[in-house]
């Protein structure tokens, strides 16, 4: 499946945030498929379960869902199937966010049900073991979360090189292939920069841009950053 | 909200059935539509998350979502908020049906949630104590699934009356105003006639629904078995 | 299984304290022993799992665990057994305490499963309806931890009364049998002795006993406070 | 702390069986470290949370707990602290058995805090990706249980070598280090032979031994069988 993407990336996580539910998730959508066309830069976008499909019937970039259960099509009442979410116009699925974790059981029948459905899989992961123990059940991207850059307001591009390189190498050691993207830490387009600089190859965002007074104006900013 | 909903009622839940997911959940949401204006019975549908929006957009019948978390907008990645699914279209929600069960305290957090929002709750029950317990929390609908109607291939009909009188009962004692459906060992007209007689107010269905060769005929002879 | 206990009674949940494991929840489940022999006030007391048989060995005051699984004997692998908790020592269990809420069904499953062992269920709810809700599934003893209580730091002596008269009505309306303990706000004897006047007939208390700097005097402080 | 293990090593899990509670389970683990001193072969039993302390006073085997919650002293009703069981007598835990399945984070904070504990960490895996994954978290003993193996009633001497021979190169290539037991298709000495030649490092046993009529004589076919 990732042939359809490219690095380096920027996925943006609508979360549950009101400036990105119904209409206004449509809105954000598109000012992210402008940016995308206008830099060139792959711009892919996780709305919430009920808003993937208008988002996917007004756009052209990535749309992921935030999450899948690991079940086949049947009695499972108010849960997430991976054709629902395909059929609806995703190309993928965040796996294991921060705010959504899963048994490891969980995760592995998961990446193995976007396999089968293909889907592309990006699993999070919030420190460097989990980061390593991730990368060993195969998904297609991770999303490193260093427990340094959450919450503690510190930036990547100030942060010490070793919290991303560190996890980057466990990763690297056990999975050559894995895309790796930077997923705390970025606020501004230096913080992208450093984040490709360090290794990754791409970043996962949240508020950074949903939160944005001018999130068309962000979203250039990160964009534009990508090109180091 | 239950203003807008009238009794006898049927909802059919569409599970993760790919008989009605996508495409086909519009398509069969269609058909619910024409029943209830033929028959001037209601039928709601409870589809999945990612069809909400689509199949509140094509019909005009109650749409329900077949389950919402108790959480505020914000940082709640892969989490279904009210606020998005009452704009996708929902009028209501499914709340602990026996394929999601909730904890209790969640449980009492999402009625108080759907009555802020407007939104109707229907809560699921699958035995009298507990039946009587979710009657206790106020639900605008509960839908009581008797444990010797489920997986037992009873039907309503040939069942002890007790076993859906008892439950009644135990509700009523605790709510006078409830609405009560039946969850379970629908799969003919004379067990929605046997429901209605017994003293429940409709029924919530789904593969008797779903799983129908002809949809359209089942779901005419369980609106017509509603006007005894 | 309510014979062999009286009110009022004060339980003393141990948490997962180290002030209270191993060796000293076997020295304060002593204190307990003597205060309440003392003041022939029943004094109760919640170990972990660990340290139920210990204390059950050392001590004649009954002994509840902290929680039990909706299980039977068999395949549960670090689940906790009604039978096992029982043959330990146990007289009965909390259920549902607000650090381990429980599904609505498993709650229901739970207090069947304590009826048929001879175990005393000691329910938890944390506001007005779901006490009401607990209380319809026709546990011996629940604990009202109003949250106008819990976290605020406003003791029961200085709350509106209301707090827990309103929520008191809720419970007997559906349940005149069930005893009803004051489970917030306790902190001194005059709170046990608000929480008696207002109705309730007992009082479950942690962190007031465990570490306090004497627990032997706040005990007995509490035990004294019961006769009003 | 493996310091204190030697292998090849046989494990017991108590599980919830009756036939292994309270005072039968300390019966069973007495039989145990009889057979271990008589083969030289090391036995050890993981009974329920409560028959911990009685079985490690009873007995100078190695006992494990079933499972630890990631947990620090405090406000943590019903939940099981690793300095719990530690001081009862516990030198270590399982971890994620298939029976109490973990969120990666969990297992990741488990073992992380029985490194801290000078605890044992056994980390369940029942597939070769799960193994793969769960080794990259670097706990001392890793229990691989093929779905091959699993439920299918085929015992390790007459599954295909590669059943086992591919899980152990997964786990090798991320950990040179850790102990690997065979935790599936285990009833006969042949089968703790087959498992021992094929690479594992031992054996983690549950019905097999439990619910045997002659545990003791079971017992000492698989330590005798581990000396090949």
């Amino acid at each position: 499946m990732l042939g359809k993407l490219q690095i380096p990336m920027i996925i943006v996580n609508f979360k549950t945030y009101l400036e990105a539910t119904g209409e206004k998730s449509v809105e954000l959508a598109k000012k992210a498929e402008k940016v995308s066309a206008d830099t060139k830069v792959l711009i892919g976008v996780a709305p919430q379960f009920v808003d993937i499909a208008v988002v996917a019937e007004a756009v052209s970039i990535p749309v992921f869902a935030q999450h899948i259960d690991p079940i086949q099509p049947g009695s499972h009442t108010g849960h997430v199937l991976a054709e629902s979410v395909k059929e609806a116009g995703a190309l993928g699925t965040l796996i294991n966010h921060s705010e959504r974790q899963l048994k490891l059981s969980d995760i592995n029948a998961i990446i193995k049900m976007t396999r089968e459905k293909s889907l592309v899989s990006l699993v999070c992961a919030n420190n460097p073991a989990i980061s390593a123990s991730a990368a060993a059940l195969k998904p297609e991207i991770i999303a490193i979360e260093p427990p340094e850059l959450i919450g503690t307001g510190i930036p990547v591009s100030k942060a010490k090189p070793e919290v991303i390189t560190d996890t980057i190498r466990r990763v690297r050691e056990i999975n050559k292939k894995v895309v790796i993207l930077c997923g705390a830490g970025i606020s501004h387009g230096e913080d992208v920069e450093a984040a490709l600089r360090l290794g990754t190859q791409g970043v996962l965002v949240a508020s950074g841009i949903v939160k944005a007074k001018d999130p068309d104006r962000v979203l250039r900013e990160f964009a534009e950053a990508t090109r180091i």
